[in-house]
């Protein structure tokens, strides 16, 4: 048997775990390997605030997940068996997008199968040295070019990114600043990861508290915004520009479930203050993954980067965890554990 | 008599001529010329769109006008006594932001004249050489970078900067298609000014319309976007970005007379497309204006540069003059003549 979660309907407004996806449970489809394929058993999925927009029929970075079809999403998993020399069952591997919501995949040619030393963390490669820490890596230093000394914000501060945002930022010499959404993510930031402060933005008391949270722990103003919401919080940090600050656009949380985006009413701080404010997609440094990940790799082995993985038990609790990105209610990386991690591990 | 025109009040919304300025005839201010000293009669007031913003009691890159003193403004003018060695009666002087709306000035120490050849043309040094056209010229190819054979988008087409814009547009090798609000001034772009294309977004039909006229317009999408307006034409803009394209903030007329800004609500298409909105000012390129203005000189004399200047007459109309700006009434540079041309121009 094989449990798979498709993509029933899309959402309007916030996803609604029973309605927009549907838990199939059904024998294999037929899945005899031919020459060079490789079937593999799902361990880990990984779920993403990008994974939203992937459910709207707009035009995007990737096409949108047809209705019916498997949810995509970054995942873990073993290979089981395999009729490509270049894999052998017990294998881990990065399976790269393909594979998505489901328990068992064949990936034809294993043309998308990244292999993973033995022994691999999971949770790291999924973490801090995935797209989400490369998404990270490339944008708070490719983009938002930080020089020690200067003030990062990042919004989303507790989540899988921001936290790495952070952290790098740390290293970088920069002070840094993050925006969360509980006492408890605040202090995590600044206790165990590092950060110089955090503001709860639920609490900060609307935008003029935001505004006066953001005069005291940026008291020369943000040299670098890594926006991972979008919103209020965009619009609170713009007014708090020093001249030629960089802002990164790298999400917008806070607006994926709306059907009218707020734009950033305060964009013109833009124009007075010469600074800029920049998209980017992860995939688009792909030739340079190896680099950051040995980077990456290197700062977790010397204790200067932390992570936190937060791990949803079973592939059928998928669409109700998504919510959570939502909510806010994780700390560091959402995963969702589809199998016991093989012995061996 | 000196004539001079005061801020009174600050406006909320829309300026009012009689209620916002105050035009004030009184004997000159004993001005008793020290040693260095010049006295300026004003010739032309330069009326621009950032006025609204000095009107406002906000932080900017500029203080506010304070209330009660002369309105500041660019103003060409000629020496009517000089106790500087570096100038003479009779000489023509660029007024470099100080003087204002005044028929007369002191400039104590001559500190900001900036002096003209004889026989300068004003009109064009207001214009395509002055400001408006310094903030074309390194806005276009500062901040947006384009290359032969890109597409570029500006709106607010017809006015100062967007008209230059466009033509320095067509020198770099690019289709340029222009944003304006009338037929009339759509001809002017294309039959005159050498756009491939030109919007009429005041008939185009709503979202749906610009959008359907920027696709036709721009088949291949928009690299570089010169924004003077902001608002729904923004919007509209960010929707038909290619990739890495750069929006560059120019200023925002449309929401000048707005107590809240309308914020880019498509602005998560710089996400998508990788692309960048950066603001920038002139000022800060003070130290290339001589290099710009050579430039914009030579494509004057070969003709690929053309401007017009719509030239009210009276200073005391300029109150009035000023709205033209905010309703689109007027096609190229918009100036004020404050005294006849000494006889010898």
């Amino acid at each position: 048997m094989n449990t798979r979660v498709l993509l029933r309907e899309r959402p309007v407004g916030a996803i609604e775990p029973e309605k927009t996806f549907e838990v199939v449970r059904a024998p294999m489809d037929a899945h005899q390997l031919l020459e060079g394929d490789v079937l593999v058993r799902t361990l880990f999925l990984s779920l993403d605030p990008a994974m939203r927009g992937w459910l709207d029929d707009k035009p995007s970075y990737l096409p949108p997940v047809k209705i019916g079809a498997v949810m995509r999403g970054g995942s873990m998993g073993v290979v089981v068996e395999s009729k490509n020399a270049a894999f052998a069952a017990g294998d881990l591997v990065d399976a790269q997008g393909t594979g998505g919501w489901q328990q068992y995949f064949v990936d034809r040619k294993a043309r998308n199968l990244l292999k993973l030393d033995p022994g691999t963390d999971l949770l790291a490669a999924m973490g801090p040295l995935g797209m989400t820490g490369l998404t990270a890596y490339f944008g708070l230093l490719e983009v938002g070019k930080p020089r020690a000394g200067e003030t990062i914000v990042v919004s989303g501060a507790a989540g899988a990114t921001g936290s790495v945002v952070g952290q790098i930022g740390k290293i970088m010499g920069c002070r840094v600043v993050g925006m969360a959404g509980t006492d408890e993510k605040c202090r995590w930031l600044t206790e165990e990861l590092g950060f110089d402060g955090a503001i709860n933005y639920r609490t900060a008391g609307g935008a003029a508290g935001l505004d006066k949270a953001l005069r005291e722990h940026c008291p020369k103003g943000v040299d670098v915004y890594f926006d991972n919401v979008g919103g209020d919080i965009l619009d609170a940090v713009l007014l708090r520009l020093r001249m030629r600050a960089r802002v990164v656009l790298c999400g917008a949380i806070s607006q994926y479930n709306s059907e009218a985006v707020a734009g950033p009413k305060n964009y013109l701080t833009l124009l007075t203050k010469r600074a800029t404010m920049a998209g980017f997609i992860v995939f688009d440094y792909l030739a340079r993954y190896a680099e950051a990940r040995a980077q990456l790799q290197a700062w977790l082995d010397n204790g200067k980067l932390k992570f936190k993985v937060d791990v949803i038990d079973g592939l059928e609790n998928a669409p109700q965890g998504l919510l959570k990105l939502f909510t806010g209610a994780n700390k560091g990386k959402l995963a969702v554990q589809c199998a016991p991690l093989p012995s061996k591990l």
